[in-house]
């Protein structure tokens, strides 16, 4: 009981926390309570129709069904209400018609019309382009059979249909007056809200994959890290919140569209798609980050020493890309238009262009040239030696004979539990499956051991042409926010500042 | 009028049409349109109590509500219905009781009472965790407003509480019995073929993506090919279903763990989770193919005389890793364990082992060795002349100076009609904002035009290396597979063979 008790102290806690977080969400619930109680005094109201307080469940029920969060989505259900709740009406009317001449037969005539009605309703509400309006067949059969039922109750089918249509309007009327006249939340502002949010979000894990791939970030190689482990880390967290605000994005979108101009947003129909298509592009770029991270959490690693010789230009252009990223939000958000911003892509392709030019120069880092058909350039590097330091770790590269085997940075306490074998299988799932069919006494043929090496060094040329891959992907994103811009009537800054 | 008629005959078609697809969405709506016709039976049943038949609504309404698709969904349906009503039925007593005390203020606590419930449902139903009952707390502030309002009416809340509490047991039975009892639909076969089904569509995917990439498709490079072009191709429809299932599989996995053991999953706790699981490793390797599908939708393209260099190589590769792929999804459909097949990673990683070799010799179409610091090989390549069909070819990349500009494969019929400008643009985004800075008389300067060369050439680098990340994580999906055949219990073929 104590436990029970404790768990619910906490759990009240953290819905306070929730309300205080987000106040729209308490104020939504202030509101509902409000219509409710509104709703709940037609009870009261003596009708000049005999029982017909009774009919006020209706309206009740149309608020309580219909008070969505955001104003849009009210909209939507009140306009999937509305149609069912019509279509019903009628078809209630026709079968109550043939009910009435069937005479002695009626009873069968009702429950045929409920089959078929149950039928064919259920049938197309697995159509799947019905989809969104699952809840209005809903709606129409539930109705249709509340009309059937009260219909044939009082034998009265003309003013039971009519006044329960009468009150489920009025019911809406209430829902939609007291949610948009009293603060009312848009899903416009929250879709607004999400795609700068997403511009922000994919700036920093840019930022926290490639630091986190220079700083040689190594996971745990377990069975689940991929879907555990990395899920408390931000540079994982951010282009996986890009990723899946998709469908978040959809909703949000099916909801704008169908609220009227409001606050910011004054066009009468305002680009929301074109927000939308925005959001995309970046989940585009999303698309190459969750690459890059694919790098760090890859089974090969190349060697930390080779990944220093391009750190600067690594840094350079992911600091030059999430720059971008966020200038571009921050301008969505405040509706403005590039402006004197607009080669803002300049400096981050001149920093692609420096890492591609390293690249080029550095390249003997990358590959394993002393397997060429067409004759090694390793002589060569010896007797030259006009880069000392350069030549020292090119050759420290190629000289490692044995296999790299990358340590976690951070020791974790219990790694000492676990078998040598297993931990090793764990560390370097795909080489070891050569290590264990191994028989002659050598842990690793050296020819392998070369071929992960080399792996190894081409796993940073992927890195890199990813990142480059990245900024000329960021070439969409601007394009995309000048259409944005154009269609949505953002402001130039520059003509403020000339109209000052 | 005329064309009204043809949509609604061509609706009629598909709707008929999916019917014989799926004929379990024939029979579901079958089975919902007699229940109701059973339940509606109801109304003429005249019952002891007066104004009884009315009272029927709430079983009709009930089914209406908790006839689900699936078993595991009207099990869940049940259960959140079962919990509103029992809230709204005991908080009803509660305030019913209040508002008798009351006496004449009894208006105002009903009207108090309706308020506070509305408030608190609604609020909670917005706390995050709260997600999955969101329905419950529907059907609670509904139930308790329509008990509270009966109750008012007819002022004998105890017997109308309780009447419409056995009406509303009475449909959920029906709902179960008829659910269960006439052509069942289990959420967990449909988890079981959406899970083998994925392991099929990666393979097609990931042969369809090396082929095309050694195919050398282009993309037309619009600003939304990402989003529609694409869309059409079956190897980007292959990850994309992959990726895209796993809220399906997370709503399927919610209903499967509802439903009884039944059929061929006959264990009383059955693993259904270890399927989602083995699923993310599937969706694992998913991301790799994805990753492959933009170096062929990527700015930056290897020419195709580099490509067909590894042409055989790269076919082996996605050949194996397609062939375990299917090999594995195979095995979960007939429920068998892997047996002789132990080693089924064996043929990928030789493939695997053979492209990196490959690479290693060949890398030298990889880089532009002519821009070391440590020296160039290239005076070595031209007096060693050991290879010389591929030593041609080596020179032809070293001596391509002009940028390397891919040709759409597939003619465009409107490609005349853009402006050149306009399509050049398009074609190389990237490096097109130095053209369009361009003053000096020269199109592309030759600096950036092997900056450019050289990043193609590493782009195939890149798609190799992420070839064999993908046979890397293949690892993961062959450790998942046998945790989910020793949970299942799956059949071991060998010991069937041995029994016979």
């Amino acid at each position: 009981f104590k436990e029970l008790w404790r768990d619910s102290c906490n759990f009240s806690t953290k819905a306070l926390e929730m309300g205080r977080k987000d106040p729209r969400k308490a104020v939504y619930a202030l509101k509902m309570g409000f219509a409710l109680a509104l709703v709940s005094l037609l009870i009261f109201w003596k009708m000049p129709i005999e029982d017909a307080s009774q009919y006020s469940i209706w309206a009740i029920l149309t608020v309580i069904v219909m008070f969505e969060f955001s104003i849009g989505a009210t909209f939507i259900k009140g306009f999937n209400r509305g149609l069912g709740t019509f279509a019903a009406g009628i078809l209630a009317f026709l079968f109550a018609g043939l009910s009435i001449l069937a005479g002695p037969w009626d009873k069968i005539v009702i429950v045929i019309s409920f089959f078929i009605t149950g039928y064919c309703a259920s049938y197309l509400r697995l159509y799947p382009t019905m989809a969104p309006y699952d809840y209005g067949f809903r709606v129409f059969v539930l109705t249709f059979c509340i009309l059937m039922v009260a219909g044939n109750r009082n034998g009265g089918y003309v003013l039971a249909i009519l006044t329960r249509l009468v009150l489920i309007a009025l019911g809406a009327c209430m829902c939609f007056v007291i949610n948009i006249c009293v603060y009312p939340i848009w899903s416009g502002d929250d879709l607004h809200h999400l795609v700068v949010n997403n511009f922000n979000e994919l700036a920093t894990s840019l930022e926290g994959c490639v630091n986190g791939y220079l700083r040689c970030v190594n996971y745990e190689r377990t069975n689940s890290r991929f879907m555990t482990q990395a899920s408390s880390d931000q540079m994982y967290l951010g282009y996986k919140t890009v990723i899946e605000s998709a469908s978040k994005e959809q909703t949000l979108l099916g909801f704008a569209i169908w609220e009227p101009p409001h606050g910011r947003y004054r066009k009468l129909r305002y680009p929301w798609r074109t927000y939308v298509k925005a959001s995309n592009t970046v989940r585009h770029c999303a698309y190459t980050v969750m690459a890059l991270h694919g790098c760090i959490m890859s089974e090969i690693q190349a060697p930390p020493e080779k990944r220093k010789v391009f750190l600067e230009e690594l840094q350079q252009v992911s600091a030059e890309g999430a720059r971008v990223l966020r200038e571009l939000g921050c301008k969505i958000d405040s509706m403005e238009k590039l402006g004197g911003f607009k080669n803002i892509l300049d400096q981050v392709h001149v920093a692609a262009e420096h890492l591609q030019k390293k690249i080029d120069h550095k390249s003997f880092l990358l590959v394993k040239s002393e397997s060429w058909e067409v004759g090694s350039p390793r002589k060569d590097l010896e007797e030259l030696d006009d880069d000392p330091p350069q030549q020292h770790l090119g050759l420290k590269c190629f000289s490692e004979t044995s296999i790299y085997a990358h340590k976690p940075l951070t020791q974790l306490p219990d790694e000492d539990f676990s078998p040598k074998q297993n931990n090793l299988r764990r560390l370097v799932p795909w080489p070891s499956s050569f290590l264990l069919v191994e028989s002659d006494g050598l842990l690793v043929r050296e020819d392998e051991a070369k071929t992960y090496e080399s792996a190894s060094s081409l796993s940073l040329a992927t890195f890199a042409s990813l990142l480059i891959e990245f900024v000329a992907r960021l070439q969409f994103v601007v394009d995309c926010f000048e259409e944005l811009s154009e269609e949505a009537g953002f402001i130039d800054p520059d003509v403020v500042v000339l109209k000052e």
